[in-house]
């Protein structure tokens, strides 16, 4: 069966032949419908995040699947359920985060990411999963169930950040996401709900598609090179939440100048080594007079998968139609990794869904 | 009726002569007993902090009392009970956070505090207060009432470092104190039920009494001139938990490296502007990598102050004999603002407790 696998020494993504797998016993057999590429793929492809699976020579991509369950093998699933598997796998044997359903929490070390670090990925026509690793999705949602996985991230961080005000009155209206691409769509749709006031930060001009779909939304557009993060609240307004997804290393000191008094930011790109200045004492002072709180977040667990998958299925038709800019098949894969600026989201199609 | 204020102008407290203020509606008059001195009432002093009422040429400082109700003039309270006043008050009539019970969460311009910024505190023979802004505390505590304010700070600060971890499981074993003043070893008392393993920091050589105190407590002292907060994890252990009382602005940030995977520092001190070079990329990574999380954390409300009163209660005899350097008269009241290594925490005394 074809694979999409970044080689070791390589840069790019590349055609390569593997055996169809066995399931084991407590795994099913899942044939592989559509495959999601994002921003992190391209850093495991340029090899700036992540890492091969130990003595392979090569990895397979793709963390953001959906599939169809083929052979059940006698886990809980039925052939023909539609299902999106998460992406941490403990790496000997199960540890306590696995254990108890958080492997999101898991340290360095105690983890491999499916298609990112240390095992392969799910841009394979046929895979293996244990069941518990599995999440169920309506079959509706079968063409869509590639977002299942970068929504599911925006759910934990969201769900991190809310905790963290959690101990007082904490009625948030306005919300800014810093970024502009899929995950920072995806995620403006997810808090068009619960914000009156929405805002999207990217380095974009017009006329953008991007920028269209944040308006669709109803949220207001702000260009970086007009209005940087640390002028957001004077241009706009203080916000009572940011999202950071753009892995812009200053954004984490910037945002507690974006921030309303007693709101947080949500933290989740992850920036290589870079030293700057700050007025770290100004900062500092500021996050405790006003009570402001930075959050870190990585990862997904099932709970998120589930929340993910509700939402999803609440996102309106024209948002998904506008987001999904191409799904190409393995004849034309490279054609999914191309990052341009007519490109918001693609994915990689490996087989049909048929309807049951 | 005395007061120590400072007055406009200068830079050290005086006895001024005022005259005893009446209750109003809803009001008690409360007889003084004693005030603590903390780094607030310092930096208050040389002008780094706060701000006179208006139209006023002194502060009246002081914003750790413990006093007794002389007159509960058609309040709740009866004649003789030991109250503990909380700080904020609303500058122009109520607001939403005073209305909820949450003066702790209201922003800049929306408060005043007692003794620090635009209203009178309370080192003065005998001062007024809105009921609800009086905790009562069991008469046994009369002695010690002053410091039921400064542990209902790390109550606050403990409670939304907690809240911030909520969402998973989190079963934090160690942690460590920055900062070995008078906060930083009542935040030691404080969590040292909670943690297997405690440590403080502090940039005292020995012998000293702090360091004895943070030993006797069951803490292992850490010297900062040999290990620094960004090699404590390294030196020491990763700390699951991050108290920063000390306001220096580069702990913000060292305390990341100090963090255990999925930790949280709590930021209480305000230091002033001071820009610096930090590795930004790396602590932005580390934070989402980990699942860190920062939070600042101002001032308390009523609940943390009655919690506080429960710790208290509980505080070891020989810890607060040692804790509490000075009790001083009106006569001597420049010795309870004397800062020198034999000094831990003093108070002054505006009257005696007489057992009911």
């Amino acid at each position: 069966m074809r694979a999409i696998a970044v080689k070791r020494g390589e840069n790019k993504p590349s055609l390569v032949e593997k055996p169809r797998p066995s399931p084991g016993p407590g795994e099913a057999l899942v044939r592989t419908l559509r495959v999601g590429v994002d921003g992190t793929d391209h850093e495991v492809i340029s090899g700036g995040h992540g890492g091969h699976p130990e003595g392979e020579d090569h990895l397979v991509l793709g963390h953001e699947a959906v599939g169809v369950v083929e052979d059940p093998n006698g886990t809980a699933f039925e052939r023909g359920d539609i299902v999106v598997p998460t992406v941490r796998r403990p790496p000997d044997g199960d540890n306590e985060y696995f254990e108890r359903g958080e492997p999101d929490m898991a340290p360095s070390g105690e983890y491999h990411e499916r298609g990112i670090v240390g095992a392969h990925g799910f841009m394979v026509e046929y895979f293996t999963s244990p069941e518990e690793y599995l999440v169920e999705i309506p079959d509706s949602l079968a063409s869509l169930g590639f977002l299942v996985e970068p929504l599911s991230i925006s759910e934990k961080a969201v769900e991190l950040a809310y905790a963290s005000r959690s101990s007082f009155t904490w009625e948030p209206e306005s919300t800014i996401v810093l970024g502009n691409g899929s995950l920072g769509l995806l995620t403006v749709a997810l808090l068009r709900e619960d914000f009156d006031r929405l805002y999207c930060l990217g380095r974009r001009e017009r006329p953008d598609p991007t920028i269209e779909i944040i308006e669709e939304l109803g949220a207001t557009y702000v260009n970086s090179r007009k209005t940087p993060v640390s002028e957001v609240a004077e241009v706009h307004e203080p916000m009572d939440f940011v999202y950071e997804a753009t892995g812009y290393a200053k954004h984490a000191f910037e945002s507690v100048d974006a921030l309303a008094p007693n709101g947080v930011a949500a933290l989740l790109g992850v920036p290589g080594p870079w030293e700057f200045e700050v007025d770290g004492g100004s900062l500092h002072r500021e996050m405790v007079l006003h009570n402001k709180a930075l959050v870190g977040s990585v990862n997904s667990h099932v709970k998120h998968f589930e929340a993910a998958t509700d939402t999803l299925a609440e996102l309106p038709s024209w948002f998904v139609d506008s987001l999904v800019t191409g799904i190409h098949g393995l004849d034309d894969f490279e054609a999914a990794f191309v990052d341009d600026d007519t490109t918001i989201k693609t994915a990689v199609q490996f087989s049909e869904h048929e309807e049951r």
